[in-house]
């Protein structure tokens, strides 16, 4: 019998799951070559778009299809532009079930622990208070997911519009945070040693000299061959890069826009599945600078929908 | 809210439900080109493969992704090894409609249909009992969907184990049809002008020679680069030859096969699409061989989840 699950009962299942451990052990299937992620299926219509990510991970009991969509005209009808869903399937089987209509939810959420992933292997251990990097659905994630792995209850905020950073530090202050402005991204990064970035940006919000040593960024905006939040003398410095798929980080984000601009060999960039395995070093010293770049993997989603799946059956 | 139906509520709502317009409509939009129907997706795991299709027709309410798979130790294990379903999602925002848990029967069912379409528009007005090649599920179904377009009670069938062939004649009975049994294939064509193939055959069951005038063959079997049920000669000599995808019959199918023996030229092979919407000739006279070759396309899976979706609506 297939399950189908509202996002009400889905989010009521992600509050008592520690999503950390589910995404690592998918970025470590990644890094170690047992997740087979087909290409990315699109369909294109007039008002919008769809992808169709789908996957397994070997040995895993189940495989996943998730169907996510962007339509650009929703928010003036009073709907997200963003929507989608995840179906569970046996992989002895073929039998579907689970069908998670989370709305897109999921998505948001393994990208945020994906931030958490970063963090707990890559963060200076007192990095003082966490600096977040625009106003939106991830901003607000990122500082959640921290919770679990980092001293976060500090952060300092940074976003081009006022209004917006105004009511981010008021939803974070429900939530327990307390959150300061900060004028511009430069202040932001002379106050913070853990810093995500979670804008759409196109151009570089952070530059290289404003970075201290003994930072670490996560930079989770850029998942495109044109978006860009950090400028590239940040990865030249860097003295970790890591990214979550080596394939990926050819075409698109940060990594593929630093290897552009000639500042950046592919063959210092290692996967966080092997930083978590222990095959890669992660930090190994304080004054250390480390940059997580985050495109977002077919394996996060694989395991977030079976972990949601599997707590929703228990 | 996204409604989901089980096979027992879709199998209700079909009861009830004309398919022959929905999948005219189907074609007609494929060959004007009004399809957006992507490569298909696969995923190959250990026990079994997935095949994920998806498209929308410009002007539809809704597009279409199906998950179908099949897992060949289903059976041992009790199970049918064929699964699916059908997701239903609104062309204009995006949000997920229906899901139609129909465990692959709307597959099987879009399939039947196709038959009817094509007896409607090339069977000759009375060929006597229909042929059916095949005992399985296309053999019942083909049969089933036929009523609605031609006498079809009197049936002759021809499959090689006789065990199969008595439990088909059986089950059709008390369904209302008269079904005989052929000793072969050759005694079958002899007795028909409307002969459906349904076998999964990977050489020659009906010769060219055996054939009589004013005969119609829905080939239903063949969607593969390596079935094959008619021999070449067939389309050879056939007068129309009608594909539901050009493309497509390029790549699998019957006249795939016809084209690679050097028997048959593409310029010779028009859609049904074409037929119905009356831009290409269907059965001109009485004395015409006409063959139909399914390979199966995606406007047929997306129209059929429209029309069973728009039923359990209303």
């Amino acid at each position: 019998m297939t399950r189908v699950h509202t996002r009400a009962a889905i989010e009521r299942a992600l509050a008592g799951l520690d999503l950390v451990p589910a995404i690592e052990a998918g970025f470590v299937a990644l890094s170690e070559g047992r997740a087979n992620v087909p290409p990315v299926g699109e369909l294109i219509v007039e008002k919008g778009e769809v992808h169709i990510k789908y996957g397994a991970i070997a040995g895993d009991d189940r495989y996943v299809v998730k169907v996510a969509s962007g339509f650009y005209g929703n928010p003036a009808r009073g709907l997200a532009s963003g929507n989608g869903l995840m179906l569970l399937f046996d992989q002895e089987t073929g039998v579907p079930t689970d069908v998670l209509l989370d709305e897109g939810h999921l998505t948001d959420m393994r990208t945020a622990a994906a931030g958490a992933v970063a963090a707990k292997h890559l963060a200076p251990r007192d990095g003082g208070p966490v600096g977040i990097v625009g106003t939106g659905v991830q901003a607000r994630l990122q500082l959640r997911l921290l919770r679990g792995v980092v001293p976060c209850m500090h952060a300092v905020v940074w976003g081009r519009d006022p209004a917006k950073v105004a009511r981010y530090r008021a939803d974070m202050a429900a939530e327990g945070f307390e959150v300061v402005a900060a004028r511009n991204a430069a202040e932001l990064a002379a106050q913070c040693r853990l810093i995500v970035t979670t804008t759409p940006a196109t151009a570089p919000l952070l530059t290289g000299a404003g970075i201290r040593p003994g930072t670490h960024i996560t930079a989770i905006g850029s998942d495109t061959p044109h978006k860009q939040e950090l400028d590239a003398a940040i990865l030249a410095r860097a003295d970790r890069i890591v990214a979550d798929s080596r394939a990926q980080a050819l075409l698109r984000g940060e990594i593929h826009k630093a290897l552009a601009a000639g500042v950046l060999e592919m063959a210092r960039v290692v996967e966080i599945g092997e930083v978590i395995a222990g095959r890669a070093p992660g930090r190994t010293s304080p004054d250390q600078i480390t940059v997580f770049d985050s495109t977002g993997v077919a394996v996060q989603d694989i395991k977030i929908a079976a972990a949601v799946a599997a707590r929703l059956a228990g």
